[in-house]
Protein backbone atom coordinates (compact mmCIF):
# COMPACT_ATOMS: atom_id res chain seq x y z
CA UNK A 1 0.00 0.00 0.00
CA UNK A 2 0.94 3.52 -1.01
CA UNK A 3 0.55 6.80 0.72
CA UNK A 4 -1.14 8.29 -2.31
CA UNK A 5 -3.99 5.54 -1.13
CA UNK A 6 -6.90 7.49 -0.93
CA UNK A 7 -5.27 10.68 -1.75
CA UNK A 8 -5.54 12.74 -4.83
CA UNK A 9 -2.99 14.66 -6.75
CA UNK A 10 -2.32 18.44 -6.95
CA UNK A 11 -0.16 21.20 -7.87
CA UNK A 12 1.47 22.93 -4.31
CA UNK A 13 2.51 26.46 -5.36
CA UNK A 14 4.42 28.47 -2.89
CA UNK A 15 5.31 31.95 -3.57
CA UNK A 16 7.89 33.79 -1.57
CA UNK A 17 7.13 37.49 -2.26
CA UNK A 18 7.28 41.31 -0.41
CA UNK A 19 4.41 41.37 2.00
CA UNK A 20 2.97 44.71 0.34
CA UNK A 21 2.14 42.14 -2.50
CA UNK A 22 0.44 39.90 -0.74
CA UNK A 23 -2.80 41.55 -2.14
CA UNK A 24 -2.41 40.60 -5.35
CA UNK A 25 -1.31 37.30 -5.40
CA UNK A 26 -4.66 36.75 -3.39
CA UNK A 27 -6.86 38.54 -6.04
CA UNK A 28 -5.09 36.68 -8.54
CA UNK A 29 -6.06 33.25 -6.26
CA UNK A 30 -9.29 34.51 -6.64
CA UNK A 31 -9.71 35.37 -10.02
CA UNK A 32 -8.84 32.10 -10.81
CA UNK A 33 -11.07 30.19 -7.85
CA UNK A 34 -8.81 29.34 -5.71
CA UNK A 35 -9.79 30.92 -2.72
CA UNK A 36 -7.51 28.87 0.12
CA UNK A 37 -4.46 29.67 0.89
CA UNK A 38 -2.04 29.57 4.10
CA UNK A 39 -0.13 32.20 4.75
CA UNK A 40 3.17 32.93 6.88
CA UNK A 41 4.45 36.01 7.54
CA UNK A 42 7.67 37.65 8.75
CA UNK A 43 9.99 35.25 6.26
CA UNK A 44 13.33 36.95 5.66
CA UNK A 45 15.52 35.99 3.06
CA UNK A 46 18.69 36.97 1.04
CA UNK A 47 17.53 37.45 -3.00
CA UNK A 48 18.12 34.34 -5.04
CA UNK A 49 21.36 35.86 -6.53
CA UNK A 50 21.64 39.18 -7.83
CA UNK A 51 23.08 39.85 -11.36
CA UNK A 52 20.41 38.72 -13.00
CA UNK A 53 17.96 40.35 -11.05
CA UNK A 54 18.24 44.39 -11.12
CA UNK A 55 15.80 46.42 -9.43
CA UNK A 56 14.25 43.51 -8.29
CA UNK A 57 16.16 41.79 -5.46
CA UNK A 58 15.09 40.87 -1.89
CA UNK A 59 16.75 43.09 0.65
CA UNK A 60 17.74 40.98 3.27
CA UNK A 61 15.80 43.17 5.67
CA UNK A 62 12.11 43.60 3.94
CA UNK A 63 9.49 41.78 5.33
CA UNK A 64 8.67 38.81 3.00
CA UNK A 65 5.72 36.23 3.08
CA UNK A 66 5.94 32.53 2.08
CA UNK A 67 2.62 32.12 0.34
CA UNK A 68 1.14 28.46 -0.26
CA UNK A 69 -1.26 27.28 -2.65
CA UNK A 70 -2.91 24.09 -3.51
CA UNK A 71 -4.87 23.24 -6.81
CA UNK A 72 -5.72 20.51 -9.50
CA UNK A 73 -3.34 20.79 -11.94
CA UNK A 74 -6.01 22.51 -15.00
CA UNK A 75 -6.60 25.25 -12.46
CA UNK A 76 -2.71 25.47 -11.57
CA UNK A 77 -1.62 26.15 -14.84
CA UNK A 78 -3.91 29.67 -15.68
CA UNK A 79 -2.78 30.23 -11.73
CA UNK A 80 1.07 29.79 -12.48
CA UNK A 81 1.05 32.06 -15.83
CA UNK A 82 -0.71 34.65 -13.78
CA UNK A 83 1.65 34.39 -10.62
CA UNK A 84 4.46 34.51 -13.47
CA UNK A 85 2.89 37.46 -15.06
CA UNK A 86 3.14 39.13 -11.22
CA UNK A 87 6.61 38.25 -10.68
CA UNK A 88 7.79 39.57 -14.13
CA UNK A 89 7.37 43.28 -11.99
CA UNK A 90 8.02 42.57 -8.51
CA UNK A 91 11.01 40.45 -6.55
CA UNK A 92 9.55 37.02 -5.83
CA UNK A 93 10.10 33.43 -6.76
CA UNK A 94 7.62 30.87 -6.78
CA UNK A 95 7.96 27.05 -6.42
CA UNK A 96 5.93 24.50 -7.85
CA UNK A 97 5.70 20.44 -6.82
CA UNK A 98 2.95 17.93 -6.63
CA UNK A 99 1.40 16.78 -3.57
CA UNK A 100 -1.30 14.62 -2.35
CA UNK A 101 -4.08 15.48 -0.45
CA UNK A 102 -7.14 13.88 1.46
CA UNK A 103 -9.66 16.60 0.67
CA UNK A 104 -9.89 17.10 -2.70
CA UNK A 105 -13.41 19.23 -3.31
CA UNK A 106 -11.53 21.64 -0.51
CA UNK A 107 -9.14 22.43 -3.76
CA UNK A 108 -11.50 22.68 -6.66
CA UNK B 1 24.70 11.69 -9.91
CA UNK B 2 21.35 12.95 -8.89
CA UNK B 3 20.32 14.49 -5.64
CA UNK B 4 18.98 11.49 -4.23
CA UNK B 5 22.10 9.59 -3.55
CA UNK B 6 23.23 9.12 -0.38
CA UNK B 7 19.53 10.35 0.84
CA UNK B 8 16.50 8.03 1.61
CA UNK B 9 13.15 8.51 0.71
CA UNK B 10 10.07 9.37 2.92
CA UNK B 11 6.95 11.08 3.19
CA UNK B 12 6.92 14.89 4.46
CA UNK B 13 3.23 15.38 5.49
CA UNK B 14 1.84 19.20 6.27
CA UNK B 15 -0.96 19.76 8.05
CA UNK B 16 -2.52 23.36 8.68
CA UNK B 17 -4.79 23.17 11.56
CA UNK B 18 -6.11 25.24 14.36
CA UNK B 19 -3.45 26.46 16.69
CA UNK B 20 -5.88 24.95 19.39
CA UNK B 21 -5.66 21.25 17.45
CA UNK B 22 -1.68 21.08 17.25
CA UNK B 23 -2.35 18.86 20.36
CA UNK B 24 -4.39 16.12 18.78
CA UNK B 25 -2.22 15.94 16.17
CA UNK B 26 1.13 15.66 18.20
CA UNK B 27 -0.64 13.16 20.04
CA UNK B 28 -1.48 11.24 17.28
CA UNK B 29 2.35 11.41 16.16
CA UNK B 30 3.38 10.45 19.01
CA UNK B 31 0.92 7.07 18.95
CA UNK B 32 2.14 6.28 15.83
CA UNK B 33 5.84 6.40 16.50
CA UNK B 34 6.28 9.76 14.56
CA UNK B 35 7.29 11.73 17.55
CA UNK B 36 9.72 14.43 15.79
CA UNK B 37 7.98 17.84 13.90
CA UNK B 38 8.42 21.18 13.18
CA UNK B 39 5.58 23.61 14.00
CA UNK B 40 5.28 27.01 12.32
CA UNK B 41 2.92 28.68 14.73
CA UNK B 42 0.72 31.99 13.90
CA UNK B 43 0.20 31.11 10.15
CA UNK B 44 -2.66 32.70 9.11
CA UNK B 45 -4.92 31.88 5.49
CA UNK B 46 -8.31 31.12 4.38
CA UNK B 47 -9.73 28.35 4.21
CA UNK B 48 -9.77 26.52 1.37
CA UNK B 49 -12.42 26.85 -0.84
CA UNK B 50 -16.01 27.70 1.31
CA UNK B 51 -19.33 26.06 0.33
CA UNK B 52 -18.34 22.61 1.00
CA UNK B 53 -16.91 23.08 4.08
CA UNK B 54 -19.66 24.59 5.84
CA UNK B 55 -18.69 25.16 9.85
CA UNK B 56 -15.19 23.66 9.07
CA UNK B 57 -13.96 26.87 7.27
CA UNK B 58 -10.98 28.48 8.45
CA UNK B 59 -11.95 32.43 9.50
CA UNK B 60 -8.98 34.18 8.09
CA UNK B 61 -8.29 35.78 11.53
CA UNK B 62 -7.93 31.91 13.38
CA UNK B 63 -4.69 31.60 14.27
CA UNK B 64 -3.49 28.67 12.08
CA UNK B 65 -0.47 26.24 12.72
CA UNK B 66 1.73 24.57 9.88
CA UNK B 67 3.02 21.25 11.25
CA UNK B 68 5.60 18.94 8.96
CA UNK B 69 6.37 15.35 10.13
CA UNK B 70 8.43 13.34 8.24
CA UNK B 71 8.12 9.18 7.95
CA UNK B 72 8.70 6.48 6.11
CA UNK B 73 5.93 5.45 3.97
CA UNK B 74 5.20 2.31 6.37
CA UNK B 75 4.56 4.50 8.92
CA UNK B 76 3.13 7.30 6.84
CA UNK B 77 0.13 5.35 5.82
CA UNK B 78 -1.46 5.24 9.24
CA UNK B 79 -0.56 8.39 10.46
CA UNK B 80 -2.30 9.85 7.30
CA UNK B 81 -5.48 7.64 8.16
CA UNK B 82 -5.19 9.29 11.74
CA UNK B 83 -4.64 12.77 10.50
CA UNK B 84 -7.99 11.78 7.69
CA UNK B 85 -10.06 11.58 11.16
CA UNK B 86 -8.88 14.14 12.80
CA UNK B 87 -9.53 16.43 9.86
CA UNK B 88 -12.89 15.32 9.54
CA UNK B 89 -13.88 17.18 12.53
CA UNK B 90 -11.84 20.01 12.28
CA UNK B 91 -11.10 22.64 10.00
CA UNK B 92 -7.52 21.72 8.44
CA UNK B 93 -5.77 20.61 5.58
CA UNK B 94 -2.90 18.27 5.15
CA UNK B 95 -0.45 17.71 2.23
CA UNK B 96 1.27 14.74 1.88
CA UNK B 97 4.49 14.85 -0.42
CA UNK B 98 8.02 12.72 -1.28
CA UNK B 99 10.95 14.16 -0.10
CA UNK B 100 14.17 12.64 0.15
CA UNK B 101 16.43 12.88 3.95
CA UNK B 102 19.72 12.44 4.73
CA UNK B 103 19.61 10.30 8.51
CA UNK B 104 16.74 8.36 7.53
CA UNK B 105 17.10 6.68 11.38
CA UNK B 106 15.47 10.29 12.65
CA UNK B 107 12.40 9.53 11.54
CA UNK B 108 11.72 5.49 12.25
CA UNK C 1 -1.06 20.58 -20.78
CA UNK C 2 1.03 19.74 -17.49
CA UNK C 3 2.03 22.27 -14.78
CA UNK C 4 5.85 21.70 -15.89
CA UNK C 5 5.52 23.56 -18.80
CA UNK C 6 7.73 26.39 -19.05
CA UNK C 7 9.08 25.51 -15.75
CA UNK C 8 12.77 23.96 -14.93
CA UNK C 9 13.36 21.49 -12.56
CA UNK C 10 15.65 22.17 -9.28
CA UNK C 11 15.89 20.97 -6.12
CA UNK C 12 14.22 22.22 -2.74
CA UNK C 13 16.50 22.13 0.39
CA UNK C 14 14.85 23.03 3.65
CA UNK C 15 16.84 22.52 6.47
CA UNK C 16 15.36 23.05 10.43
CA UNK C 17 18.48 23.92 12.34
CA UNK C 18 18.75 26.10 15.52
CA UNK C 19 18.73 29.36 14.95
CA UNK C 20 22.52 29.76 15.97
CA UNK C 21 23.45 27.70 13.35
CA UNK C 22 21.80 29.39 10.19
CA UNK C 23 25.04 31.57 9.94
CA UNK C 24 26.81 28.58 9.09
CA UNK C 25 24.01 27.24 6.54
CA UNK C 26 23.98 30.78 4.96
CA UNK C 27 27.94 30.69 4.31
CA UNK C 28 27.90 27.18 3.01
CA UNK C 29 25.17 28.34 0.73
CA UNK C 30 27.41 31.49 -0.31
CA UNK C 31 30.51 28.93 -0.71
CA UNK C 32 28.33 26.75 -3.40
CA UNK C 33 27.16 29.55 -5.34
CA UNK C 34 22.98 29.04 -3.92
CA UNK C 35 23.31 32.58 -2.56
CA UNK C 36 19.24 32.96 -2.13
CA UNK C 37 17.19 31.54 0.79
CA UNK C 38 14.16 31.87 2.79
CA UNK C 39 14.28 31.66 5.95
CA UNK C 40 11.13 31.14 8.99
CA UNK C 41 12.29 31.85 12.14
CA UNK C 42 11.01 30.95 15.55
CA UNK C 43 10.17 27.32 14.69
CA UNK C 44 9.41 25.05 16.98
CA UNK C 45 9.10 21.61 17.47
CA UNK C 46 10.28 17.86 18.91
CA UNK C 47 13.48 16.26 17.93
CA UNK C 48 13.23 13.96 15.08
CA UNK C 49 13.39 10.82 17.33
CA UNK C 50 15.64 10.38 20.50
CA UNK C 51 17.26 7.20 20.61
CA UNK C 52 19.75 7.95 17.65
CA UNK C 53 20.61 11.38 18.60
CA UNK C 54 22.13 11.80 21.74
CA UNK C 55 22.87 15.30 22.04
CA UNK C 56 22.10 16.08 18.85
CA UNK C 57 18.40 16.07 20.20
CA UNK C 58 16.50 19.26 19.54
CA UNK C 59 15.27 20.59 22.93
CA UNK C 60 11.25 21.59 22.29
CA UNK C 61 11.85 25.32 23.95
CA UNK C 62 14.81 25.90 21.44
CA UNK C 63 13.90 28.80 19.01
CA UNK C 64 14.67 26.95 15.22
CA UNK C 65 14.68 28.00 11.97
CA UNK C 66 13.25 26.74 9.24
CA UNK C 67 15.54 27.51 6.07
CA UNK C 68 14.53 27.00 2.25
CA UNK C 69 17.39 27.19 -1.12
CA UNK C 70 16.74 26.17 -4.54
CA UNK C 71 18.85 25.12 -6.39
CA UNK C 72 19.68 22.76 -10.01
CA UNK C 73 20.64 19.62 -9.44
CA UNK C 74 24.31 19.81 -10.27
CA UNK C 75 24.80 22.66 -7.49
CA UNK C 76 22.49 20.60 -5.40
CA UNK C 77 24.85 17.43 -4.93
CA UNK C 78 27.93 19.35 -3.19
CA UNK C 79 24.97 21.41 -1.03
CA UNK C 80 23.31 18.27 0.01
CA UNK C 81 27.25 17.12 1.13
CA UNK C 82 27.83 20.19 2.90
CA UNK C 83 24.87 20.15 4.86
CA UNK C 84 25.25 16.48 6.12
CA UNK C 85 28.40 17.55 7.46
CA UNK C 86 27.27 20.81 9.10
CA UNK C 87 24.61 18.26 10.56
CA UNK C 88 26.44 15.96 11.82
CA UNK C 89 27.81 17.92 14.67
CA UNK C 90 24.70 19.70 15.13
CA UNK C 91 20.91 19.17 15.91
CA UNK C 92 19.02 19.51 12.55
CA UNK C 93 17.18 17.83 9.79
CA UNK C 94 16.97 18.29 5.75
CA UNK C 95 14.43 17.11 3.65
CA UNK C 96 15.39 17.41 -0.41
CA UNK C 97 12.71 17.25 -3.29
CA UNK C 98 12.16 18.27 -5.92
CA UNK C 99 10.33 21.74 -7.23
CA UNK C 100 9.62 23.73 -10.47
CA UNK C 101 10.93 26.89 -10.97
CA UNK C 102 9.86 30.21 -13.14
CA UNK C 103 12.73 31.64 -13.08
CA UNK C 104 15.64 29.41 -13.36
CA UNK C 105 18.56 31.95 -14.27
CA UNK C 106 18.16 33.40 -10.22
CA UNK C 107 18.83 29.64 -8.94
CA UNK C 108 21.99 28.94 -10.99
Amino acid sequence: MTFREGLTRMMKIEIVIHGDDVGAVRELLGATGASGFTLVSGVGGLGHDGYHQGSLLFNEHDAQALLIAVAPEDRAVPLIAGIRELLAERPGVMFVSETWVSRPEYFR
